[in-house]
């Protein structure tokens, strides 16, 4: 099958670490058993990735240098993460895969993902990112640089981020390349962290906006860009739960696209979290996708055969 | 004709800014506004670039923020620059072949450079890097990291510089896909900074390591393994100069192989500067490349007409 398969930016780098090369490598690694199983079964990856922890360590790098160098912006930041993740997650399928005697290019591109401004997003930004600051630091970004700052922490000294919008992906911009190379039977990383957000200006040109996109909306939109028959989501849960969190929590095998809209309007899903996990699987559903599953990494091999996480039918 | 182009990394950031995003993304535009001239020309494209002053800032600000967070290896910053510099060229010629009407696929491939860790540049390493330091910081970084230092100022307070070997590029690992995105019209970007330098360990696996390999001499790697008919390397002068420096410094217009290897084994032309592109032109002219140029960037079009830079010829 072919698949697009998006991994959690936190099974690059997980809370309780600091984020070290070893570390990263580490986890890099566990993923990338992982897919290659998936390949050594036959299917096709076209694989996506989170960057969430990287790009807020790039975020507080900047400002930590910033009496010395200009900072740059989130977006140029978020690309400087699809080369670094790409980077290893490249190496280290193409070493894993040489162990498993598969012979594939396997490539990163740099990706771009278009969105409106007049996406309502860009009126409530929600995504907080990068370091956390002090009310006075706070204030002063506020007024230096423009940002949208919020309070979130309950108690604590530094409690302020940043927030950015999340707008809506509308297009990937290197959609052709990538189907093209996915065709040819090439593994292809691209989309990193919800691909680098761009919008066209008034003279037509596209240009870089401070935002995130949800990598999970962003890889459905590139399943449906390159015709992709499943859609694989790997998070840190096995599978949509419902009442989460309550004495009632039920895990679910299969969610019919109308059940999954109910729960949606229903707001049974986390916004940021398991909500837009659930929107990317029904969209790709609608859209015509044969497989579209929600599961932990660990249980991907399962999960596509219907043994482990939360399957999407149409009805 | 099918052009591996390589844009110097000081064409991105000049040597008195002090990288700003708008400072790059203006440096990034005039060099694409000449790169669109060429693929107005009919010729086709594969771009590599340098990445010195972005991979300088990056090492920095790590640096600057180790107390916080750990510091990332050498390769993992090229990893980066791939990213950051990739996306700016990449989105730019987008727009400019847009307002040209040229409508090409255009994107940036992660690459990495295979070196040989018996190669005789990691047992001398001559390449600085990153930021400068005291005496007392330089003997730390020699004790706890292990790298190698060096004094690289005459006079002044912090004088002390790392320094990494810049071995030989063997093979570029992607070179199959670049070559067939290439050969389908496509413009790439590819082997930014001469590539991630990566090594064959003990496991028959691919790993980074902490190298810098030369990025003309991986281009005319890369214009092998793609079967390139031009080598154009776009510099900030307007060719090669014989006696540079001195009353009797002339420019060259042409320069046979047999006249090109004979300076360079007289010691002519300046190591990490003009001697490896002189290289790499030789090397691209005896593979039996079509024409090998060396010129400033702003005489791209006029060169590869012959009208201006230095072109070389076998015989």
């Amino acid at each position: 099958m072919r698949i697009v398969v998006a991994v959690g930016g936190n099974a690059l780098e997980r809370s309780e670490e600091r984020g070290t090369y070893e570390e990263q490598t580490r986890n890099v690694r566990v993923a990338c058993a992982e897919l290659v199983q998936l390949l050594a079964k036959g299917h096709q990856l076209l694989i996506t990735h989170g960057n969430g922890p990287q790009v807020g360590n790039l975020a507080l790098q900047q400002e930590k240098a910033r009496a010395d160098l200009p900072t740059q912006p989130l977006h140029v930041l978020g690309a400087m993460t699809q080369g670094q993740i790409g980077y290893m997650i490249q190496q280290t399928l193409q070493n894993l895969a040489g162990h498993a005697r598969i012979n594939k290019s396997i490539i990163s591109i740099v990706t771009q993902v278009l969105v409106d401004r007049s996406d309502p997003a860009f009126r409530n930004p929600t995504k907080p990112i990068g370091p956390f600051y002090d009310f006075e630091a706070s204030e002063r970004l506020k007024a230096e640089r423009g940002y949208m700052m919020t309070k979130v922490k309950p108690e604590g000294v530094r409690v302020y981020r940043r927030v950015v919008p999340s707008p809506e992906p509308i297009r990937i911009i290197e959609a052709e390349a990538i189907k093209r190379l996915f065709d040819e039977g090439g593994v292809v990383v691209a989309s990193g962290g919800g691909g680098i957000p761009v919008a066209m200006n008034g003279e037509g040109e596209l240009e870089g906006v401070d935002a995130v996109v949800d990598k999970d909306l962003a890889a459905e939109k590139l399943a449906e860009a390159v015709g992709a028959e499943g859609l694989l989501i790997l998070t840190d849960v096995e599978g949509v739960k419902l009442n989460f969190g309550t004495t009632k929590e039920r895990s679910v095998r299969q969610l019919t696209v109308d059940e999954a809209r109910r729960f949606l309007e229903a707001g049974e899903f986390l916004a940021g979290s398991m909500k837009p996990k659930v929107q990317a699987c029904v969209s790709f559903t609608v859209w015509g996708g044969r497989a579209a599953v929600i599961t932990s990494l660990g249980k991907a091999v399962e999960s596509m055969e219907g043994r482990a996480g939360t399957t999407f039918i149409k009805a």
